[in-house]
């Protein structure tokens, strides 16, 4: 991992509440820049907050009279107060619906909501963390975009960048499916692809952040990762104040490199200490593919080192055989006495007909890896269906059409009533 | 047309302020009902309002204080006053995206809006009519959602129903494209493949409705269609309140039947009427393709009469030849001061380009009509680019990648920093 210097003089630095960059591992603070590893013990560093002088119902309510996205909870991200004035794709504030069908085929009692991340504008939660790491780019000076993707990421960075006038230039495998590479070249900044997998496209990226030709550039999952994954806090906020202020007592999150949950983690400590919510115990249960699941292997194992896998499933978005914050995953769940598990590629299409037909929300294959994982937990005596239950679906099933491509029609029938009634459907 | 009798007495019906039915021909009136035909002239049914009693600035807050949902306009709608708490999709209040960008590109100086329907449950403007439908198939005692499709509506019709607990039966012509299949077919009701084409889809829908084999089925877009047609309404209504209680001066609305362009007048004028905003002019200008432009020919010939064509056009969900609002139409773009303009297919790949490169907003190919028909009326100068302008997206580009297949790489490269700078891109 390199580390790179600060690019601008933090003096100037306005990200609102954040105060420092501090090392996860040993504590170390350096000020706000873009780096993303600590100079010491090379650990992820994360933002260090001053939340000193906020008034509990003063704070509630500037957040209640906030917009209806993110920068509703400004006063608690890395951003300058003015945030919502300026042009990005306000994202969040989605749906939290609540699931009595699925409830009722659970078998969960004590309420089951859904967390449909879908309704982002470009349909991931990948907006979030990317309209984080916007700001800091604008904070920074950065005047290109980028990032390493599989998809999803590379159609939030493009969006985004469009709409705040930044130039993209966003690298991905040069052999995705065609649907993907049109989803990511529409917003019209360069698309590059990388003859290679990607790890390739990764390792090519951290190359580029040490050479001149990056110079000016923010990489939104690389050194402005800080900031980028502080977005995924906002997750947590809305859950628990669309539950009137209220934390979840069990809340199911996928894993790709884990940070996600780890923010959301994060975020719901916050709420507790900032006296908005009551200081009780939830539990983080944590879901991967059985194909790509080294967190939930170690997990059942109990052992705190995970081990890389090579990934091989339909859960693409969630394929990270070696997650950055798998250890911290671990931590969390075992700490909140929640569980990682994982379910088959079979499963999460299952998984995924069962949202829809119950709740008419069409997930993307992460969205069937949280509500398998659930189902399973419950059959398995681990998740507790007497208690509110939250399950995240962090995409949108138009994007992950294959895995389910075998969906199709009841009957085929001539255009007459003849036709209708030798089918049986009437 | 069929003529149906009322399935169920009238005098249970609970539909809020809605108060009968009136032909939009002869002005004939008659009791809330599944009907859609008038039995004097055959005319279309819509629906008639007691709006009497309304308070302006109680009916202000208590829209401002309801959800961020279409529900929060309940009291203007033909649904019952208790409508957000019975399970439903909770479509609307998508967002109103000042396109500085695009107005900067397009020479609009007046404030430029896109009303962006891509953010509702299912991605388009169909989940807002759908909802309405379902709240009249609820009190009907209708059983089975169903409707005739070519793609958008059976998603929202299955989604919707799947939520509010509905069996559905939904016709398709057999030959869609297996993304479209999908996309209608997850929610897991019936999806019946029609030998034929659309308009075989339509003849056998109206024969079913004959039937007794039908008895029991709510068509949200036949004998559900006077109240299904009410949800374009909202369109009218959000963008009024987004913009401050205050009519936009030029808005751009897509046509395929026409309904959503009739509706949009139509929610305008009660805004007036109920003193909401202030009675101000206001035009409004319809987008066709090229491809299937009957209204657009018929404007600029000056004619009342639309002449149906064979639509031949990549903007598919706006392929209707012979659509049934087209003279309507041209009453309000006339009557407005507005006009009806189209767009070839090149235009409307571009157009969905330009929205996606400036604002970020990946649109359906119906975007792509209204926004290259506003290019192209600003152009001609029929549309004034110092007045408040709001264009509408209805749909999202997910949906119709293959409209613009050919987006792709800027570049291939080896993943190394000599290959990086050879290509051009540093």
């Amino acid at each position: 991992m390199a580390v790179q210097t600060v690019a601008s003089s933090t003096d100037s630095v306005n990200l609102g509440p954040a105060a420092a960059l501090s090392c996860r591992e040993c504590g170390h603070r350096v000020p706000l820049g873009p780096v993303f590893a600590c100079e010491e013990c090379f650990g992820p560093l994360e933002i260090a907050y001053d939340f000193s002088g906020y008034d509990t119902e003063e704070l509630r309510k500037r957040i209640e009279a906030g917009p209806a996205n993110i920068w509703r909870y400004a006063p608690l991200l890395p951003v300058p107060a003015d945030v919502a004035d300026k042009p990005n794709l306000n994202p969040g504030w989605t749906k939290l619906v609540q699931a009595d069908n699925l409830a009722r085929e659970l078998g969960v009692t004590g309420g089951l909501y859904v967390k449909d991340d879908s309704g982002n504008p470009t349909h991931s939660f990948k907006d979030r963390v990317v309209a984080q790491a916007l700001e800091a780019a604008r904070v920074f000076g950065f005047t290109t975009l980028s990032c390493s993707s599989t998809g999803n990421l590379a159609g939030a960075v493009g969006a985004a960048a469009a709409r705040a006038g930044f130039r993209t230039c966003v690298f991905i495998p040069h052999d995705l499916e065609q649907g993907k590479i049109v989803m990511a070249a529409i917003y019209g900044g360069d698309l590059v692809g990388i003859e290679g997998n990607y790890d390739d496209v990764n390792r090519f990226c951290s190359e580029l952040i040490g050479d001149p030709a990056g110079e000016g550039w923010g990489f939104v999952n690389v050194n402005l990762r800080p900031y980028y994954a502080e977005g995924s806090k906002t997750l947590a906020y809305e859950i628990a104040e669309q539950l009137g202020w209220r934390l979840p007592d069990q809340i199911v999150v996928p894993i790709a490199s884990g940070s996600q949950l780890t923010k959301i983690d994060k975020g719901l400590q916050e709420l507790i200490k900032l006296g908005l919510v009551e200081d009780k115990p939830y539990k983080i249960f944590g879901a991967q593919a059985e194909g790509c699941s080294p967190v939930s292997v170690a997990f059942k194992a109990g052992n705190d080192v995970v081990r890389p896998q090579k990934p091989n499933t339909i859960a693409k978005s969630l394929a990270i055989g070696n997650p950055a914050d798998g250890p911290y995953v671990l931590d969390i769940a075992r700490r909140t006495g929640g569980a990682v598990e994982d379910v088959t590629d079979e499963e999460i299409v299952d998984a995924i007909k069962l949202l829809a037909r119950t709740e008419g929300i069409f997930a993307e294959t992460a969205g069937g890896v949280t509500v398998g994982v659930t189902r399973k937990l419950i059959e398995n005596g681990v998740l507790d269906p007497a208690k509110t239950t939250v399950v995240l679906n962090t995409g949108d099933g138009l994007k992950t059409l294959d895995a389910v491509a075998g969906t199709g029609l009841t009957a085929t029938i001539r255009p007459n009533l003849d036709s209708f009634r030798e089918a049986g459907l009437a």
